[in-house]
């Protein structure tokens, strides 16, 4: 890194902590200039996609930079990681938009790596609170090797979290069931489910990483437990884990089966657009919605007809957005006790769709906006 | 009534408390026969129109039926009441509907009067509450006297509740803001608003019953107050009542209003559709949304394309629908503090457009589904 644009990246930094990470290509500067660099390898955003992103245009494969990991200098507080896992989510096409509109995570920034949910590994740091070694979950760049400022210690968006590995719990499942998308299904569950046994849950996208956790939580409650997916591979994994009816809305009407197997008391909706509608059209009377996200909407701007809205007026629903991060801080003992343990002794299941390389990043933010991924998308950078 | 109606109309009662109002048309026996029977005239539904109400289609004007005042036989725990008020709601379109559908209330039966909010005087009784001279408020028969069953007696959708007039609030007022919508606005602005000093409100219909009365607690609050309605005289009552901006949302575009003067904290919605939209497209982070009535959607079934509504994700709204009679409960107090004492000091001001005579029912209906009312819209039967 040039040392001009270093001091503005840590001037932003300081005035704003959703200062896109700063980017460790091209370190000119070395102490040590005999030791030889190695490649680091990025991802780079180039720009907002129409519609779906184009992997090779609207995100650039690029492995021309370099970086020299003994020499690299480290601003205060900071740390040099060695990028092992990245998490593909749906979110992620959300910050690809336009940098003058504001939302819960920053947008991306034209020539820069993209970054996401990431587990990696300490080289080196310059914060007290994290030593060579430590294994950290933290929004990561989109590249082989990163330097991160550490902002805030611990579990945030913003955040770096010195994570204790189980030993039966690999560490992919870090950005999974047992990271991100778990916390998500399990703290919005409690948070606003108020579920009560003998109800009955409707989760769309139940073969998901979020999904496939709301399905079991409602199921330990003792909920009947609807859940639709894209493909049959998917409807079978859901009836794996125990959901009692399952799916494909590509084949099959979701307003049929809720009309039969319904009314809903409590909607987890990950998808919006029409299968929102459908919930509204055959929920029951003080339903709880949970708005998880609304993928159908990511990519297109055209809207959906909604004719069952007016169901919120008059079956009372609750209809709530949330983001996991402003929600957590009450069940992180309970996720720990739950999910974590259960996941390393099998009463939770999870599946992953794992691909290898950075140069693989592009296309799986792609399935993922898409539904062609099969379970959790997972990019292995490296091995640890 | 003959005798057999009557029983049915008891069995039903004692069954299912949606049951229709006994109707106290043809009382073909009577105890003292030589006595004159008065002309009782009725509003008589018909049918489930196809879009708007037609007044003389959907509901006809009959006053064929005559009725003994002084002989007529009253069942136990009922009361005849000579109807003197009747309010006309937005709500009461959804009640012309296919009686298999179910919803927060009962749908109106062909061939039987339409009733609604109303206030009467107790002629005679048979329940032990109510004694000869009371004022009673509960749904009454579109009907000039009724016989009214005392399933509750006090505050509910189905209990008649003897009112304690105050001198300098007309008997009117006990339907709108000192009754069912002004009860409506200020028990879920208390309940689900959390409002805040300084914080945005946008009121849609605000000219109306519970919009005007909506405007007028948010500006006790402290709050900028942004509303809407479809008239210029309907603007200038909201700019009277307080409202820091009034809009007439047929030649302004109320997203354009919302985009310079929001984004909206809290937005009470009484129309739904479009304007839904609008308010999901300009809301602020963790914005309340309170959902009174989506009357827009009443009288199509053709839906609204919705394009923000993935705002609800993104910005954590919360979207809460009730029905007033199921919140009231904490609020009977302090309505009648602030509200019934505010209105009759002068400190809330309210707006009706009054209508004289049962005959004049059906175009008030129709009025307010289209909107043409100029305030409350309230069908005087009789004077005291």
């Amino acid at each position: 890194m040039r040392p001009r644009e270093y001091a503005n990246a840590r001037r932003q930094e300081s005035l704003n902590i959703s200062t896109p990470l700063i980017s460790s290509s091209s370190p000119l500067r070395s102490v040590h200039p005999t030791m030889a660099p190695v490649r680091n390898a990025q991802v780079i955003y180039t720009g907002i996609p129409e519609g779906f992103p184009e992997p090779g245009k609207t995100t650039v494969y690029d492995d021309s930079a370099t970086i020299d990991l003994d020499n690299v200098e480290l601003p205060p507080n900071s740390a040099l990681i060695k990028v092992l896992v990245l998490s593909i989510d749906p979110y992620m096409r959300g910050r690809m938009r336009d940098p003058s509109i504001s939302s819960y995570a920053d947008a991306y920034i034209a020539g820069q790596p993209i970054n996401s949910d990431g587990i990696g590994k300490v080289i080196r740091s310059t914060h007290p609170g994290l030593k060579t070694g430590d294994f950290v979950r933290a929004k990561l760049n989109h590249e082989e090797y990163t330097i991160r400022p550490v902002n805030e210690l611990g579990e945030s968006f913003f955040g770096v979290e010195v994570i204790q590995k189980h030993p039966r719990v690999p560490l992919s499942v870090y950005v999974g069931s047992g990271g991100m998308p778990g916390k998500t299904a399990h703290n919005a569950w409690r948070t606003f489910a108020k579920a009560k046994k003998g109800e009955i849950a409707f989760v769309s996208a139940g073969a998901g990483p979020v999904g496939s956790m709301v399905v079991q939580l409602a199921k330990q409650d003792g909920l009947k437990v609807i859940a639709s997916a894209g493909s049959d591979e998917k409807v079978a994994f859901i009836k794996e884990i125990g959901a009692d009816v399952a799916f494909n809305y590509k084949t099959t009407s979701t307003k049929e089966v809720l009309d039969k197997e319904g009314p809903v008391n409590v909607y987890w909706d990950n998808v919006g657009g029409e299968t929102l509608d459908a919930a509204f059209g055959n929920a029951a009377t003080y339903a709880r919605f949970i708005e998880c996200g609304m993928i159908s909407g990511y990519n297109s701007n055209e809207g959906t007809l909604f004719k069952n809205i007016g169901n919120i007026v008059s079956q009372r629903f609750s209809v709530n957005g949330f983001i996991q991060w402003e929600i957590e801080a009450p069940w992180r003992e309970d996720f720990e006790k739950t999910v974590i343990a259960g996941l390393a002794d099998g009463t939770f299941k999870y599946k992953e769709d794992i691909v290898r390389g950075l140069d693989q990043s592009g296309e799986a933010i792609l399935a993922v906006q898409r539904g062609t991924n099969k379970g959790k998308m997972v990019v292995v950078v490296a091995d640890d």
